[in-house]
């Protein structure tokens, strides 16, 4: 082998948002590997770098990688396989960098063939680059806090049952819903009876620091009245208490229902 | 009012790391405002942007405001007013930057000045930059990925009571501990009380992608040989299952422990 593979976070959706460090391994890699659910759609993280590539004095080898997302976990460890024999068979030629979108190591397709490569090919060195999440990239949309001094977060990517979400939301002072965040009508009655309250501050982020981002933000009580389609790329924070200490103080800022 | 008020994340500490939005910010603002819990000690965020500035054709005006880390809420509140009033007469003049490590919404000293600027000068415009945090780079560090798939991961920022961790851990597969990351060897035997047992896998990163950087990563029980120092730039990761599915078929990847 003579190549490494770098596993590369291109961030939340707005390619300013990209690393110095990413633009470089993306300047410098021989070919870059790009994951994509469907053969025929164009892959949003290969979008995000594009500027970056035309930037490039050297050619590089652009390889599409299919991860559909099923739950055919028997099928979908096939492809991983394939996918893995790929790489090994590019970091023959130089170095490999597999673009995912927010961060190679929460809620991402490269972990999967991660830990194929790191399998099957242990010879094969692994290199990660960290980058901006759709977490606090929807914090900064929305502006606001996710969490501060002693507060806890929790980070729920699924659909979970309620008694299960009940128990996670007793527990935290800021709630992350990813994935599933579009379906928060259905779990604020849950959150309300874990201690949040109708004065809850809720924020939800659809495609976030995209073009076509939508920004929704006001009380828990209020989010039955929101216009919410189902959108996979969606994250809603919920904060316990319904605003920071300094907002009590100041009647303006605890009515904030915006869509920009 | 003239100017915007920017919050800007640097990340975690390598500037390259810095993303190319911040960048332009910085090279654009009028003001930079840097925190510094001393005023007798070097700012380690305008460390991380000092190559940024130099590349700026127009000069900047660098404010250092000063955060003490102090359980004193009252004379707290006191200096983020003095802070705030400060930003309040820059922006008189142009743009102002405030640096923060990692992300302005997750437990940055931005917040503070954010909601003091935010009540007491209402008509003055705020804008968030999101940065890479810790939290992520200490899981690109040590090659240790976060959470995948359902799992629920909880970021614990502070020194918890023993009951109120078991709870929490009970029903997280992915821990993250912050500031208090270095006293994982007290809160071990909590957290195999919760589920997590002897094998489960920790990484704990000490002041990451740093140049002192410092990567262990072992299992549960080993953590008590680790040769830790108090830290309050640590970050630990604690995996509930021990090992991924694909690594429990290679005994060559359970047993881990490193130290780069």
């Amino acid at each position: 082998m003579v190549g490494v593979f770098i596993g590369v976070g291109v961030g939340p959706g707005d390619p300013e948002l990209l690393t110095f460090k990413v633009a470089k391994v993306l300047n410098t890699v021989d070919i870059i590997c790009v994951p994509k659910s469907d053969i025929n759609k164009p892959s949003m993280a290969l979008g995000m770098i594009r500027e970056v590539i035309e930037e490039r004095t050297k050619p590089v080898e652009i390889v599409e990688l299919v991860f559909p997302m099923t739950k055919d976990e028997v099928n979908n460890r096939k492809l991983w396989m394939e996918n893995a024999a790929t790489v090994a068979e590019k970091v023959k030629k130089g170095d490999v960098a597999f673009i995912t979108l927010g961060d190679p190591m929460l809620y991402s397709t490269f972990r999967y063939l991660y830990e194929c490569v790191k399998k099957n090919y242990p010879e094969i060195k692994l290199e990660i680059i960290p980058g901006v999440t759709s977490i606090t990239a929807a914090a900064a949309s929305a502006k606001l806090p996710l969490a501060e001094k002693d507060e806890i977060v929790t980070i729920i990517p699924s659909d979970l049952d309620p008694t299960h979400l009940e128990d996670l939301a007793r527990h935290a002072d800021s709630l992350v819903f990813m994935k599933y965040a579009f379906r928060i009508k259905e779990l604020a009655p849950i959150l309300l009876k874990a201690g949040f309250t109708d004065n809850s501050t809720v924020a939800l982020v659809k495609r976030c620091t995209r073009l076509e981002e939508k920004v929704l933000v006001g009380k828990l009580c209020e989010v039955n009245n929101w216009d919410i389609t189902e959108d996979y790329f969606s994250v809603a924070i919920v904060k316990k208490d319904q605003v920071p200490i300094h907002w009590k103080q100041n009647n303006g800022h605890t009515n904030r229902c915006c869509c920009k």
